[in-house]
């Protein structure tokens, strides 16, 4: 099987990086393009770029040349990593016929965007169809993915739809690595907190209540709830802790919930693909995780865990959650959001081999 | 004046040392007693202290020699920096006529023990007439300061009891000096959350109630509310900040809230006594305030600031409230209530000078 | 292939655990029996230990029940994890006929005892005939790894020796995780450095003496070489990094040096051995590097990096390096050390197959 | 007593703050003026600066309005906390009648500037004559302070010159405020350490050589001694440890060394000077200090605290120095060196009360 070409915008920051890391030996996709600013453009990406994740530059991209933003691009699929003042060029990408599977808040919404995870609302990339009617797209697209603080959010409650979520409140304890590079100064989080996160606090009351939506023709209905959010930075690196009370219409027990978590799994084929986790929720039963550090590997940063099912005496129950921020709320998730697309036969002549068997076409 | 002769128990600890800093100096009182395990028992406190906190030992503390805890004491006024299950000796030394102040949290929820905040609810010292005559004390009594997470809260709440405290739901972010010393492992916090303190929710959920409540007679009535706690310890050495989210039953505009936190200020005499702030509460009006590292020192560490008061979707109101986990949270308190115990008479013919100027005696 | 009984001592602590973790899908060694205090023993090993690295106990480990110190053991290799007052216990369990790989310090300099690194000294595995006639042991002997921040330091100047290396000063960042666990306390370590940890100066200037000299019959002659050590520990998880000026007999110029480094291989087999990196020491060109975050892990910790490699006005050259200190410097050391025994046949009847077939026996 | 106008330039930056807070209730200077970068200029300091220090932005200087860098100041003291790029401005000031003590390196090794440091060198304020000559000022004059880190290197050898320095080898870990604001990015510090800050290894080696040097005529001998730096970024907010090694021409006991740190104090009339601590220099006896979250307050920031002095096998004698790297080794040094200069008479007809008094004029 061939490869599908990927072009990685926003290609030397520090999402970009990770996009390049995780698709370093990807079965479906190579990095064949990567786009940077004017500053970088034209030289090779190996030497302009600040690699800030552990180890090296990937031997496959660093010899690549930046191209600048309003290079043409050859690849069938773009990833986006681009902050939000930058995002509109995705539209345009899409127009040029690119998919283009994007980190940045800008779009996600925009009432034709899917905002996806396909664990939880795979069947929201019908809105593909009325995006590219009502834009006049043919083969390109843009799909979303959510805000990273969002994601620990989604993924504990998504297995809970069943019992009726109404209410959820969360605390968020953000790794700096939310901030991007350079991103959170030293001297303002070592040994401190800050009890504020420019724009997450919007994004928690309003993105879950689409992703956690239903399907309504070529619109998602959004989820009937009342959402309150405080966000915090923490000193850790990565991994997105948030401290969820939650209230539930049906009265299930916490032995239902914790088995709702650890029974959940994305429809057909999400679970065959290659970024899908084995358990994309996992319960951890001892009193003190989940732990950013310990735990945000956990499926190869792709697990949500979680820890701590208690009564809540106002809301009525009450959890910790936990995602790796740059992974399963990042760029591993767009990644996963592509795959779907492969296996849907949303890219193009693009077949993968493994789907093929894996979805039994 | 002849300054009143003190004794610490459980000198060599955090909270222990932290007493002993913070009574270097004091116009009132002076430490000549300290009171340590059998091990360090009959050697001097310089040699035996393991000094956590910044600088070294004060040196007028340095020389004295260790008591063990079985020793008879001299000192009227006692401090006890003991571990919950050390804190029983404390009824026997109220028995032999000592005044003790403790942090321990044994005997803060018993009926007849204040667990006295000055500016807070100074007329639960009352509380003492009715140890005293329950349990056959004559000069001596025990008085409790809260859980140290339970101060920024119960700081925040007291100038809202007016609009009628119905719910409050909180996060905690925990410095780890609040686990004492050695405490918290550097592999459990370094690039990490716990989202566990043991015995941490259930106190918040309880400690504000009686606190906040109002003096009947000789007992306390608790405030009626509802309370839901989550608490979590980071990496930062002082200063505990809690997220807070509280229902009202009057409907206070924002700045109503703001000016009832800034104007707040103890009964008479509590705002003359030594170490009470100038202002108990101050409200910042930056956005991403109160920070640990940069607020807890406010006040000399006695003064709770505030931040990010803005509606909550859920329970009517949200902010983040900070005090200095091991001074306002519990020696800087401690000594507080001591030193209103002195200018309303309860420790004995002691009468310190300025507080018969302050307070027109 | 059956794979080989393995029994760890110390199995509950923090270098336990590296252990256990190393050797879960080893290809030759099979975890099967684990030894801890008398408080452990006799109960489940997964609810016995508190589990300290990263994600959770492995389930072939978890439900091993946890042996007493002064149990018999079945299984020919120990890995030893043991503090230095508890590790008198090896030389019995050799005498029992069991090879014991150990991490502990107290028998490290005894002459009959290889001080082992394979790339380094695989030659010195002949102590072990002196060491078993001396003390009359048949199939068993002690075979001690280094001091964890001696490991880069030894590694980095293993491939110098061509140049004669006669003076070296250390300066050391040690990781917390060096110290096990609890360990430092994160009071002493958060927003801290402690320029102090004991013992590892003295064992920073012999230990390398030894690892660096020569077998000379049954015995090795140390390196001629005086060394001055100072270490701190600071505020990092793993790696240990150490800042070196070495002056060296002739005077090779810095590519050559960085030659030595990059085409440093140990001798055969040890290449070919499970847990050897392809690369067991690495030089990083950037110009700030090798850090401990980023560079711990290369070579799956099993690699030293090394950096900034410049004149010293002093000492004629200085640089940076960096080893994972409880993997290549503890646990994957020592295992390292026991596939070199089995392959060279000191672990009685026992031959690996891959070994067989890449060492062409 | 009137008090002295003084101007801050890079008044928004880190180093700028840490002026205004020192000087704040300053019993000879008060800052009338506040110069920052044209963005800035012509708006209220308080709205412009993004306070990093801990608390709140001085009333007294909040309300001032930035000027911008080419305006006319009326301050004859004016104190520099630009980065060196934009430091040539400071001869253009003083060519203007200002007396500019300035925190940039851009000017420190020029032959006629003097690199003051009272309590070591306070006869190089000679060099000022020559300088005013040389250029033709008049009552202005540029007087330096040295690089942070070469600050608790100076201040440990200065006391040593009589026992003759000929070498020192320097291990830096210095906090990431030494970096401004915002500095070091948090992705490149927690949980990590950085072998390498630019520039200061080339500063270690020169600056001490000018500082210790003797004044002959209007001009100063470098210290006759090889020097060798290494420096390293740390998880650190403030405080700069050094490792040192030392060699020193005489044969010193362990104790005259301590002695001669300890009894160690500035000629006439530095020990007077207000920001002047009463040890310059203090010997901690316990054997895992200075640290320097707990030592880099000692003196108010303005005593360097060293501790570990041994034999050290290679140069003959090794120990850590501690100086606070904002305040004794910037705002504070540049203020020390404001004080000296206005108790000799250099800043024109000012004449401080005290220093009359204290110096006996």
């Amino acid at each position: 099987m061939q490869k599908l070409s990927v072009a990685i915008l926003g290609a030397t920051g520090a999402v970009g990086q990770r996009f390049i890391e995780l698709l370093e030996n990807h079965p479906w996709f190579e990095v064949k393009e990567v786009v940077g600013s004017s500053r970088s453009a034209g030289r090779p990406y190996g030497e302009m770029v600040n690699w800030v994740l552990d180890g090296s530059v990937p031997d496959s991209v660093a010899g690549l040349t930046v191209k600048s933003s309003d290079a043409a691009l050859d690849s069938p699929l773009v990833f986006s990593a681009l902050p939000k003042d930058a995002a509109q060029v995705e539209f345009e990408l899409a127009a040029a016929g690119h998919m283009v599977c994007t980190n940045a808040s800008l779009n996600r919404m925009a009432e034709d965007v899917p905002l996806l995870l396909p664990e939880v609302n795979a069947d929201h990339i019908a809105l593909i169809d009325a995006q590219r009617r009502k834009r006049g797209f043919t083969t390109g697209a843009v799909v979303a993915n959510s805000n990273c603080t969002a994601m620990p959010v989604v993924m504990a409650l998504a297995p809970l739809r069943k019992f009726g979520v109404s209410k959820y409140l969360v605390v968020s304890a953000q790794a700096t690595s939310g901030a991007g590079y350079p991103g959170v100064a030293s001297l303002d989080i070592l040994d401190n907190i800050i009890p504020y996160v420019s724009g997450d606090e919007d994004k928690l009351e309003t993105e879950p209540l689409k992703m956690l939506g239903r399907l309504n023709g070529e619109r998602v209905d959004m989820l009937n709830a009342v959402a309150s959010a405080s966000c915090n930075r923490v000193p850790v690196i990565d991994g997105h802790l948030v401290v969820v009370s939650v209230s539930l219409d049906t009265a299930p027990d916490l032995d239902e919930i914790i088995t709702a978590w650890d029974s959940f799994r994305g429809p057909h084929p999400v679970p065959s693909l290659p970024s899908a986790p084995e358990q994309p929720v996992r319960y951890l039963p001892q009193i003190d995780r989940p732990q950013p550090r310990r735990d945000r590997s956990t499926g190869r940063g792709m697990t949500t865990t979680i820890g701590r099912l208690r009564r809540c005496p106002l809301l009525g129950y009450k959890f910790a959650a936990l995602s790796h921020n740059t992974i399963r709320g990042a760029a591993g998730c767009s990644i996963l959001n592509a795959e779907l697309l492969a296996a849907q036969g949303y890219l193009g002549d693009f077949r993968p081999v493994s789907a093929q068997m894996a979805f039994g076409d």
